[in-house]
């Protein structure tokens, strides 16, 4: 049986979404992309961007389960807490829509996708243009980030490439 | 005129509220609590309690006017991400109800109601408890810190006690 997976890479500025469908350990591309709030408008006004582009997606592609990354201390507190409220706004909407979670680390994410904790950027999308059997990899960087997590989700990685 | 001043005070464990009546300077209080949620419960469905509760409130004073404490970058890491989340849920549902908003430092409400930056939690206290003419000081302190976020925003206070 097929199930569909959101993957969700928070941001105040922008929010990338990866959703890709997974029957028996095969995987499919079925939407990429991000919700970008504007620099200039309100922080509120922006997380209820962020809340109501999220609403959309769940409705359109009804997914079986969404993946997040879990928050980590960033380097840069500034940073952490604004992904942390776009995070807040994110989880009020899948549980809103009874949505089952997971949570996962970026080494977990890493480990996962290439079998190595380190692994950096590009290596990440290579690994994601190659298990989705893309011609190039996904764009912007957040939608491919969002596409790691709901693979790593998707627990069906052949581990293959490097 | 009246204003109506909703304070909130965001945690994921606890959010306190605060209303105030402001009128030429008078302040009165209407209502003040908090919203609770389990320890136990999964963090999306806990920021899901928190939203579904600000609207209630929210629905109920119709305030004119909301005032939440600016996030500051606490010593307390894990702390900044819990306040962080909450605060995203609760910017969210203000607006979601096009509600004009005012943030204060710690230091900007501390200074607004004692005329010190310094004042302790029980001096903040007795300060809230003189203001808005109550026999005690209002509880749980949740309540107490998002009254007096409130009671800054309302923007009239005598600093005659201390």
């Amino acid at each position: 049986m097929s199930r569909t997976i959101l993957g969700l890479d928070p941001g105040t500025a922008t929010t990338g979404f990866g959703v890709i469908s997974e029957d028996s350990g095969q995987i499919k591309l079925v939407d990429c992309g991000y919700i970008a709030t504007q620099a200039g408008e309100e922080l509120a006004d922006r997380l209820l961007v962020v809340a109501r582009s999220l609403e959309k997606i769940v409705r359109r592609y009804r997914p079986d389960m969404v993946a997040v990354e879990k928050l980590f201390f960033a380097k840069n507190r500034t940073t952490a807490i604004a992904v942390a409220q776009a995070r807040g706004v994110i989880l009020t909407v899948v549980a809103k829509h009874h949505l089952p979670l997971r949570e996962y680390t970026p080494l977990q994410v890493k480990q996962s996708l290439t079998g190595y904790g380190r692994a950096d950027k590009r290596q990440m999308q290579r690994m994601v243009k190659a298990l989705l059997k893309l011609d190039q990899a996904p764009r912007p960087d957040d939608a491919a980030d969002a596409l790691a997590i709901a693979i790593c989700a998707a627990g069906a990685t052949p581990r293959v490439l490097q």
